[in-house]
């Protein structure tokens, strides 16, 4: 059951945005790639996932879901870069039918950042055009306090993920809330979507927490050309929009925020 | 395309903690439940989500998959509790073997928050016995800073959520980290298995971030009987936990924490 493990941490260039001109800077990034898992000759499932104890992910799944009940029913487990292949004990046997109803199954259907990215380019993804549009620093500092102030329902809850969809000007045209953030999102494209307002090459997305491959994903398709989010973005979010030209924006907090791809859309005030 | 609202928040009783004696008080959560997507004859996905904007989150979700181009595409939705049935225009159609391998499947295939927690007991899940375990309050006081001083290499990135298990004196067991908070968890929960250490019917279980559903169906299949967390749970979140006895505490912050079942695991101690 040895181990092959990937780097956890990826460093990539950014442009820090704070008190005075912005400025390009080293940022470490939480790594986000596709573990493909195998049981046999089967493919069980692919989980977005950091690197690195992929044996004991593999081992978890398989128990968390029902699939094996003692360390005895797993005879080997071989992990190679993205890929963890399990060989189960005789007489356990994982049923593909149960499987597919129980297992998170991501459009990636690869087993590198690569592949996912080009599954959203099959999907019909495409590039985002640099002229789509720009705004100021200043509005995208004013983004987390118009989305927290039109959360009054749910913030008490706290346990809710938004996002909110903004023009150019600042004005919040689409709040969505959800305990899924994948979930928030595709609400507000829906809206979107059924209101024929496809895509939004106009409008600049915030989204409360981090953001994740799954979430870049979705703003692309729907054709969204800048990404804001009050965490931090994982290393294939950052991949992905750089790729698909979206600017991406990060740690947006008391004033201060990054912007990990796309900093030319962003055009400097004086304070 | 109507859509009747179920709530979007639930009012429970819970325990409070805090400077002083722990006080009954009700609480406000964030309601999540298993939405079932049908396209015409075919069960397409069950995503656990909150209440409220089902068609539109059915229509984003059928688009940020790439299956279908615009408005047009969809004749029609229709929403009823926790369903939605989407007819697609003609010459539109969803592949059935593409659709298994974009969507997110739960374990639940119902479409009520109990049927998720009736496929948790069919998959081997037990009610934990109220006797497993006792802790101190001053404990569960201690966990955030332990995991955060064990989260030295990651702590940087900002992008990472942990779980921690820890040992009835406060030690900590192993710790995992990771992109997706379920994979933390399967990661933890595998090395335990790898080690033959399952149940952990001795072990408090501390999460960064908030608890759905999906964590608790993990921490319930490994027998864990005390489930701390930084955030707040979800309604479904504390339903599974009352049904299978498991102290679940959030909004664990600057000494205060809430229980939302099994509080009297939790011993108070003069302070």
């Amino acid at each position: 059951m040895a181990e092959h493990v990937p780097s956890r941490t990826l460093t990539v260039p950014i442009r820090r945005f704070g008190i005075r001109a912005s400025v390009a800077e080293p940022d470490l990034l939480a790594v986000e790639e596709p573990l493909q898992i195998r049981v046999g000759e089967h493919n069980l499932a692919v989980t977005m996932r950091t690197p690195g104890n992929d044996a004991e992910l593999a081992a978890g799944l398989l128990f968390t879901e029902g699939f094996v009940q003692s360390s005895s029913d797993i005879i080997d487990i071989k992990c190679r870069s993205n890929t963890v292949c399990i060989t189960l004990a005789e007489g356990v046997h994982v049923d593909p039918d149960r499987a597919e109803r129980n297992f998170s199954i991501t459009s990636s259907c690869g087993v590198c950042g690569k592949a996912s990215m080009d599954a959203l380019k099959t999907a019909g993804a495409t590039v985002i055009p640099p002229s789509a549009l720009k705004v100021k620093e200043s509005l995208i500092r004013s983004l987390p306090a118009k989305l927290r102030e039109n959360q009054t329902i749910f913030e008490r809850t706290g346990g809710l993920h938004a996002c909110g969809l903004f023009c150019a000007e600042g004005r919040m045209i689409i709040l969505r809330e959800d305990v899924g953030r994948h979930n928030a999102l595709d609400k507000l494209i829906g809206r979107a979507l059924l209101d024929g307002h496809l895509p939004l090459g106009h409008y600049v997305l915030m989204v409360s927490g981090r953001t994740s491959f799954e979430l870049v994903q979705k703003a692309v398709m729907a054709g969204i050309p800048i990404l804001v989010a009050v965490g931090a973005p994982s290393s294939l979010a950052v991949k992905t929009a750089l790729r698909f030209g979206m600017t991406l924006v990060g740690f947006l907090r008391d004033d201060r925020f990054n912007a990990y791809s796309g900093a030319s859309r962003i055009y400097q005030t004086k304070r």
